[in-house]
């Protein structure tokens, strides 16, 4: 089978691979489309991030859908023939993080096409792959697999609602509208936020924000001073879901919170410098979000129920064999929200 | 009446103030002890910190203890001769903080010995105050006042405890030993922590804090890699308590606190440096905490039961006329945990 | 102007009364429509409910919106002209619930058609009433005043979405689909539920039920065991919204709630019996919900902005005149959801 | 061994059984006290309670120490020699709820001396047992056996103030002092409780209550009336622990907690009247606990640590023997709190 392989900085190659042996538990699964995240282009643009880097060869990828080809023994909820979404995500078990049920914190976590650990985890952009049952959720037989594919992403922003605690009535601020911070601004409007504004320093970005629901989309690069009317009266915004990586979102987030408010950090990034003064007097909580948990289910659920829907965040859909060209549209922040690769 | 004034840095006058007329629902105390607070040594020092600055002469003063001398037509709860201490923390009642169970974020707050108003609202370290006899909380008849002046500072304490959350069977990171850490050090113990890790740079707050019940007190000036065992496994604590207002503390905090804990600030600050990805990895929250609320009165309560003895904080008391060898006592972290002013 | 005014059981009467003047900060509202709610059937069948019982002759009603004829001085957020919903419920702002913010809890509170004091607080089904600004929530100029008046039920199911905790993702039961149950369809729907379940024991309101998103809605009475599957695995319902007011809910509710699960209570009702081995081996929680509390000026938003479409649970609006009609009707659970007067 | 066997209604019989064999990962305990605990007299005194009943014979007893006689392969954390206390909950670790990290609902719970389960589980009353050694928690080598095998139901007790919340500052109330109702008292103590109140109707608990910190102890037989100071104001306590099983104990618990407090029901029982209107109005929570989790480590340390003193609350240690007595004594509440056996 074919697979995508980076082997450092803008060095994408589509290789021969055997497909794995199929053991009792596991599923095999024909991946057919597979969306590039943000690490996949950290990899592809620079070879990582932060301390988190290519040692070696490494097929990328971790939002994908297919359908199944065969499954092991002892494999009931799954069958041949079934459209799923795959979890890259498997955690031990049996750590102590696991035991306490935050197995995105397992110590022995494997996730699919990242460079944490040595030997790195290859990733699921190839035509097939074999996962455990528990990673494979079953959605309806003709169900769109692009749409499926952003199970995973979704789930990172329907965590960090969770992280943000119940939304419904809340007033919110999402900075950055890159796929991340889009799936926030559907999480939030799922999770009953009052009115929703976003952020972005790029045109395209915000035409997507105002269309999947931002109660108002705002240009920060035209517009410098868009947010000061949300600062008057110790500020607006009961929760802000950073998901801009800047290191400047903090300083900006903190006048606008209210007194007791949430700052939810997605965007893994730099150090970044933290207001202390301005955090302490209005008691503000900034709060990490990482990867997600329960969230994979419930985020499959929904896009394959309807009740969200995520197609208008889908802007293009290339073949494996252009791998170069979707990276580099994805990359393209003004005019690509999500790419995602044939396979 | 006499009354300390500061008038600009290291510049402390004891001058004659007229007693401010007593209303209906007032309450007048005859001020006999007052602790000096992180926040009077920064006007003493610096004239202010951050953007408060002293812009004209105020009497300096929040910790304060005395006894009833009169009050004013309505009042009840409170009668001449009572021993009280006063909430140096007086609320408007009406803003849509207060109305919110947030009165330490009121908009229109008045917080004795702070520049943060313009003219700025006078202190309490003067022979007679008047107050709103729901400031003036009652302590038995013959309780020491020294150890009641606490219930100001430990109230803060006891805010950063409640914003932890409960702290039962809870490992404890104390950073910085001055007053509230040692404080801090009070309320996890009383609220149930398991394990309580105090560090420090100087030898004399850590043994304070050993005397109180920290488990241990570790010296990072003479061991800078005390805490590095704390690091192992993703970290050991469940809550830190950062009392040293050191930019680096945040720093310190994120290896050794545990996925999912909690980091309190409450030293007011610069800037500090937020290690975004560690941050988000961890999950962490990092949650501010100001001043307090119906801590005041839980703080007076438990100092004035016996319950909590915060006799060991207590370096020494130094007449009025003193002041100024008080404040340079009170400055010097080795040899001073709390000083207070006799009236 | 004219009032509904309630004698004793099933004597209600048109009655001439004067229009209250207009204070500083008072609201002056000319009343058009006004839904009947669970209590003022309560009187009108049974002269009260419990030991709240009517001494003396009051006017119902409290669900009612209108439009501005005239502002006391003062008054700057609302003016002639404007279409308001009232908000029925008036806390007395100083006592400790209302400084802990609790306002349901006040004192003194004081809420319209409610014989709850003595004497007795008149209601709002009259043609005029006069009111607290803080009382008057505008709505757009042209929106449904029939619609908007169902901010006060809506309000009182979100509050119990609230009592429930996030609601994002959990699967819910409503038991008893009467007008607040229904709402509560609304309010887990808007709130993010995954998956809600409706029971009740008429035809009439399960059609309702459907038509305004709950995923099943079974009649227990034509199949008494429909809720069994839900009980497998130590039962499927992280939430359960009891609003039947029946004393048998609670014991149909604990086999099919998750362990750690929650079970709201709305109704006010006669003595239940609790099964105290399930609810302490499932570690269920049952959580009472009174009324509400900001959730007001929120169900007027939500209404008013159409993300809450409640128009499917007007069943009839009937003339004043034809109030005791209009009382019957709304009595009658299989034919009637919301019965509305005009005023 | 000699093992302790109930073969019905006041049927012990001490028998001999041979010691289970010791397999990779498991710990073999010489067990050298065990506290008779309530259920173990239901089974004493009535042969089950509920609908759990005895089928067969089966060794009692899940409250026990002793000390380590041999370990099995792979086993580090434990040595011979070692003095232990033993947690008699083993969950599967793989089911849903331990997923959830939620064992004590594990679908497939095995609990020393539980007759829950067919066939039952043998209890810990014997004079060898072989547990995981996840079970043993290793106490100091010196340290009493007898206080030590508290841990058990100190863990409940701690669970139960788990599931209180944050009792730092509370006011609480306790209702029955048996071991469990004692336990709390200790638990809310430990985490912060401000006053605790406790009621029994009989003198002998009344004192062990006030000996170990109950700030009053009621006698609800003598003065029926003693709680009624408490319902003034809409009412008292922030959290209510019952321990009684009483089926009246949750109407007592109406009246005196505040509006939004926290029933917190322990013991089970049989069905109880609820009061719906009042639990509605008030807007109390009523939360079962059931056993405890992560509590059994933690109820160990403190004892050990000596943070927490249980020695006032043993009675009396009787020889196996003379089981018979010891049980006959255990169930004389005026007389006994708790009763081991010395094996």
């Amino acid at each position: 089978m074919r697979a995508l392989v980076i082997h450092g900085p803008r060095d994408l190659r589509v290789e021969e691979r055997d497909i794995p042996l199929l053991g009792p538990g596991d599923v095999e699964v024909r991946v057919r489309t597979g969306g590039i995240c943000g690490s996949d282009l950290h990899y592809y643009k620079d070879g990582g991030f932060g301390s988190v880097r290519l040692r070696h060869p490494m097929i990328l990828g971790h939002e994908v859908a297919g359908e199944v080809t065969a499954v092991g023994a002892g494999v009931t909820a799954v069958s041949p023939g079934d459209r799923v979404v795959v979890n890259p995500s498997l955690s031990c078990g049996t750590c102590r993080f696991c035991k306490a049920a935050q197995p995105n914190h397992c110590m022995d976590l494997r996730f699919y096409g990242s460079a944490m650990r040595l030997p790195h985890v290859d990733g699921a952009f190839r035509e097939a792959i074999v996962c455990r049952s528990s990673q494979a959720v079953v959605i309806p037989p003709t169900f769109d697999l692009g749409r499926a594919a952003f199970a995973e992403p979704f789930a990172v922003a329907l965590h960090a609602a969770a992280r943000a605690g119940d939304l419904t009535g809340r007033t919110v601020l999402v900075i950055g509208v890159g796929p991340i911070g889009a799936l926030c601004i559907l999480a939030a409007r799922y999770g009953g936020a009052r009115e929703i504004i976003a952020i972005d320093r790029l045109a395209g970005p915000l035409r997507v924000a105002r269309g999947i629901g931002a109660d108002r989309a705002l240009n920060t690069r035209a517009e410098p001073r868009a947010l000061e009317p949300y600062a008057a009266d110790k500020g607006s915004f009961d929760v802000v879901f950073e998901a801009s990586g800047s290191t400047a979102a903090i300083a900006t987030a903190l006048p606008v919170v209210k007194p007791g408010g949430v700052v939810v950090l997605i965007g893994l990034g730099e150090e970044a410098p933290l207001p202390v003064t301005m955090l302490v007097s209005k008691e503000v909580s900034i709060r990490g979000s990482f990867r997600f948990h329960d969230e994979f289910a419930l985020a499959a659920r929904l896009i394959a129920s309807g009740d969200v829907d995520v197609a208008p965040l889908l802007t293009r859909t290339i073949p494996l064999d252009d791998a170069s060209r979707a990276f580099e549209l994805a990359a393209d922040r003004e005019h690509a929200m999500k790419v995602q690769l044939a396979l």
